[in-house]
């Protein structure tokens, strides 16, 4: 059984998504479906790549990533599927697959007549050629059976962390269903910091700490979450709701700061 | 390994679906599950009716379908099985399978004690009738033996497109997620139209277009959807909330029509 | 091929439930996965055990419930993997368990370093210790291998009806999405009931009736529901709205009341 895993801006009000599985178990009926989500924003194609990022190291080897959040669909963007770190993905040639594109990849254009749905229409790809390129990867086509060799990807302006002035500087990347912020300031930034450093986002500063357990209920803090980032979070509440922060809200690690100084920060 | 689809108006909050499933699995464990919607309007049947229509095409022969949207729970209506093109329905009579009994059908109501489960609730037959059906059908069950024939399973008044005076008629039959209109007017009336060819909806013309990406940023079109309907569009953004257009909203196809008359008819 | 079930107050809108479905598949791939429901309210312990007690029956021996609504991860509360009725379930040893541990049962708590990721996050057991144990008891693993056993799981108070000067009392556990009131008195106290007995709820009285289709369109009634319990619910209506009831709202059985008393029941 292959795993084939589904991220869409789609929703599950409309069928669509159902579409897509028909046809990838018209043609192959020996994978596994797993729903991703279908929540991402519509048309947000960097919200879809996070989703993404988030999901595949923790799938095995292998594993068929179908994802589709296409403002282009009927324009003349490719379709691509992307082979990297042992995965595939498949869907447009959007910025979408960005996280996988920076080591070592190959991709290839969906531009095989005879991998697609006989007739496409002209407003779902999804369903008319990236599912039916899915089925035929998971029955054992070879990559470059698709299409043309794309070399040029297209590749999103990647939220990362700088180092500035000797401290490290963010942005809000994610605000997860509970309020919590995830941020560009990957862990092993955080890691040598001292308990207690201080983190400043939203005109606010917030102590790191170990776990939502070293906060008092109601307080925020800073950690390094289940994705490997530094994110914010208010124990049993909302940081984004408390802190007014959303996507784009810079985060800056600050040195530890003395409580005379943390006063000034706060009211930064 | 049967697939099995699942369309309902039982939300994903409650457990309801899962206990469906459960039952399914407890009789039939080689099935694929597949969810289409749950999330059809409380009691809508003509909405469930509609995505089962969306989806039915894109599975492939010998799918079961199940879909429980069934206000008349407890009262004297049959719960049916229906054959139709190669695939089979299971649900309550009461119009949900209105589009798969147009041509050759076959339709046996649920009432083989046998095989329900052994205590039926008043309150839910999607659990206690319809599942333990689906299970035994993937199982290889011939539907005569779920009961008597059914010749007259009960059809909703389907909407449809008329001509009328050289003008086709229709109404919009689903807002989806985007906010694009669906119609009740078939892509072979709308393939004869020369590009530009003028929509009539909500008081609006609308140009007749290829695809999203031929419409500017924000402007609304029609063309021909993903569902082989005349859908109204507006490029990123909601034909719904832009036209103030919802179910049941009557669209008409004008024959092309001059700028000078464009105006007035933008009027009406 | 094992079931699997999952319950979170995760949302289906970040990628949290596909991360642990994707370590579960690393491990264990000829599983079914069924989600029950992943619209807990936010660390609503005792609304995840009430989802758990509904579906558990419906589901075959050998089926392993993964739940997970977890206000404690980080903090020193073990995980447990509890054996009952044939069915195994892997989560949070909060509560989230108790109804399966008024009768016999095993319970193991999860210390075994082989049994979960190679580095456990601090905010999210549900991927790094729970789904891994799922797996590993998925493909055969004996609970005690998981580690030692717990006499002394923790149980919420567990909502129940009680007889009271001859009447019984319970209160509302659930408004589902039709909101209906399911309570938390069983079906065996309500059927020894004649029709027409009345309920007191929320400052009215209803009275028992068979199923929905017993009541006029917008009319309130009791029935015995598809959990086996008491259940307030409007014809074509939400109860909840109607009455303004919800979780924790008393209800009281009287014995058949005459027309004169009734007023008096309503004023209360």
């Amino acid at each position: 059984m292959v795993v084939v895993t589904l991220t869409t801006d789609f929703g599950l009000r409309d069928p669509y998504v159902a579409e897509m599985k028909g046809v990838i178990l018209g043609l192959a009926r020996t994978v596994h479906l797993v729903d991703v989500t279908h929540e991402v924003p519509r048309h947000d194609i960097t919200e879809g790549a996070l989703a993404l990022e988030a999901v595949a190291p923790f799938f095995p080897a292998g594993t068929i990533h179908l994802a589709v959040v296409d403002p282009g669909v009927g324009t003349a963007r490719r379709g691509i599927a992307v082979a990297s770190g042992g995965h595939v993905f498949v869907g447009p040639d959007n910025g979408l697959f960005t996280p996988f594109l920076s080591g070592a990849f190959q991709a290839f254009e969906l531009a095989s007549p005879e991998h697609r749905m006989r007739t496409v229409s002209r407003t779902f790809h999804g369903r008319d050629v990236f599912a039916p390129a899915v089925a035929h990867v998971a029955r054992g086509l070879a990559l470059p059976h698709l299409g043309p060799a794309v070399t040029d990807p297209v590749r999103l302006g990647w939220p990362r962390a700088r180092e500035l002035a000797g401290t490290v500087a963010g942005t809000v990347v994610h605000v997860d269903r509970f309020g919590n912020l995830v941020t560009s300031i990957p862990a092993d930034v955080v890691e040598p910091l001292p308990p207690g450093a201080l983190i400043r986002v939203a005109g606010r500063t917030v102590p790191l700490v170990g776990t939502y357990a070293d906060l008092a209920p109601g307080r925020a803090g800073a950690l390094v979450g289940s994705r490997n980032r530094l994110e914010i979070a208010v124990r049993e509440g909302s940081a984004a709701a408390r802190l007014g922060a959303r996507r784009g809200t810079p985060v800056v690690i600050s040195r530890r700061t003395a409580p005379a100084t943390k006063k000034r920060l706060q009211k930064v």
